[in-house]
């Protein structure tokens, strides 16, 4: 009896995660975390009026979502000012990340990304045999002039680039990333990722043409609407280049609750009001915390603070390790020199004082370990 | 300013969708159906329980699922009396299905399946660059011995085969098929699509050593536990198999809510007999009125009936869409001979009693089509 026959690509893959869970965490430490501030989630929820309709859609969960999200996909055209046929529900940005992909990427081929930019772009390049070249980050900022010189350099068929960032929390003017645009190669697709970009100051999202086949922006409910354990993102993109999903997609892979949740959440534009405030006031607090404990809040346009820690990467880990150890969930960047900051996601009062009275200890056992 | 750069096999594929889903066909008739038959889904419904679960956890739904699906698997090894490491979840059979092509099957690879089976396996294959070969049905069964040969002939990476199939209800003892696998040829992975196996008589399900590395089986949470819309699946194989997914997958694509659901659904053996009391009435409706009408009710090891018209796929054709006009959604099978049948989702009294009154009219209506 033998193994199965893979492919040489699929033999050539880890079989690693890209992020570990925090119920994974969770797991190996035995107890729960009291604060849940590590995988960006935006812990004051969606809209009241979306958690109903997924309650109520779950009556029906019988039935198959449907394959052409047509109600949602016109909700979000009117949104937007687009139609629909620029439109491509999916399940999560990750889910649409690796259709994209799929339909660019293969082996021999090259993408442009920042060393240290979101992992799961990397993953799904790696697992369709396509090679990544890396900038460097200017300033805690992912830089659109050195990396579309370097697309231009490599022949990249795609160039990614969040705005706002993730993990550092900075972003663009969405104007001065059409200007720059300017140097995108021809024939290189600019993948603007805008997960966070509702939490962002008023025009940082780029003013893109909908049909313009340059560029494909992802945009989310699972940050700013506060619905990350349904799975609904959206790509903006031409025509064209929304059509081509249907050629590997999985057509029934949205739950049918969470379009019905997405739906209800767009139309509570009231509620994305009131989160942003509440990012808004904890983002404020996250920096008053970190100046408190001589650590320097970065600027951040997202649902998250990166707090320099004014070391090295090692020390960062240790003052991850150490809130961990006091049930603190967070995260931090993994690249150098970025890596000398942990990141945190804004949450409400309690976790943020449970974050206020962790830190100082933290960062003692950090700075004297064993 | 230029398209994207596709790969050639992204070039090469079409933007169809496997199945235009019933709400397709609701925009364009203008009126929902009134009986909602044709996708095979379950129209009892989930678990009470499972629908309360899946409702409470939709308050937590600003988190992301657990990309381990572990208390899921848990469950599931226990209920299966394997372990952990014997089973993937993932975004249903379909999602499964893409993950386990694209882990074998690159362009100049071959799988075998039967012709008129399954068709989002040959979409995956076709998506991957794979080439399909075909057997014929026997009798209306899908055919291990002819399926293994032809395997042989092929050298193919996968076989294809659904106990009991779809579209046309039929089943093989599962010991026959343990039996039959003595033929399989080295190298190349059984896929079992068991699907509808709950729905089946005791011994359908093939008695695999969970640990035997030829052979994979695919299961859901969507026909007998009648959770369509939540996307959750599950495979069951040998460990280096299941951890190969881990190179491929979404990690983070499981809807939190969905996981929830399964593990009460699974949790609820008593409504389950409870559902398939219904199913087992409902078939024997559906072949009374078939009987009533001249047609044959094939015999069915699954949720739906496929009813032999006694004519060709055109006839067919005119019966269903002749349903569709007075509200009824069904579907057929799309190869001959099979297409000679429409096939009917099993569903409560009062969506059969809808049939009941609409099938005299349809095929009185496609035997003198205008």
């Amino acid at each position: 009896m033998t193994d199965p026959r893979y492919t040489p690509l699929a033999l050539s893959l880890p079989s690693t995660v890209p992020f570990v869970g925090p119920e994974t965490q969770e797991r190996a430490r035995g107890a729960r975390f009291s604060a849940r501030l590590g995988a960006n989630e935006n812990v004051f929820g969606p809209s009241p009026k979306a958690i109903a309709a997924m309650q109520a859609a779950t009556a029906d969960i019988w039935m198959y979502g449907d394959p052409e999200n047509h109600d949602l996909r016109q909700a979000l055209a009117a949104h937007h000012g687009v139609t629909p046929d620029n439109i491509m529900v999916g399940e999560g940005i990750d889910g649409l990340l690796g259709y994209l992909v799929r339909l660019l990427i293969s082996p021999g081929d090259t993408v442009v990304t920042s060393l240290g930019a979101y992992p799961t772009f990397n993953y799904h390049v790696s697992g369709f045999g396509g090679t990544i070249h890396t900038v460097p980050y200017v300033d805690d900022h992912e830089d659109p002039a050195s990396l579309f010189a370097k697309a231009a350099e490599v022949g990249a068929k795609i160039v990614y680039l969040a705005n706002p960032d993730n993990p550092m929390g900075s972003w663009h003017r969405g104007e001065d990333i059409v200007a720059a645009m300017e140097h995108l190669p021809k024939g290189c697709l600019l993948l603007l990722d805008e997960a966070y970009v509702e939490c962002a100051p008023k025009g940082t999202a780029a003013p893109v043409d909908a049909d313009d086949p340059r560029v494909i922006r992802m945009r989310t409910f699972s940050k700013a609407y506060g619905m990350a354990g349904a799975r609904v993102g959206y790509a903006l993109a031409a025509p064209g280049l929304i059509l081509a999903f249907n050629k590997v997609r999985n057509h029934f892979g949205m739950n049918r609750a969470a379009q019905a949740g997405a739906l209800a959440a767009l139309q509570d534009q009231h509620w994305l009001a009131h989160v942003l405030d509440q990012i808004s006031i904890a983002r404020s607090r996250i920096t008053e915390i970190a100046t408190a404990n001589g650590l320097t809040a970065l600027p951040s346009a997202t649902n998250f603070v990166a707090l320099d820690c004014k070391s090295d990467g090692v020390f960062a880990k240790r003052v991850l390790e150490a809130l961990s150890r006091q049930g603190i969930f967070m995260r931090m960047p993994y690249a150098d020199p970025q890596n000398r900051c942990i990141r945190i996601s804004c949450g409400p009062q309690n976790d943020l004082d449970a974050f206020a009275a962790a830190l100082p200890l933290a960062l003692r056992s950090a700075q004297a370990p064993e």
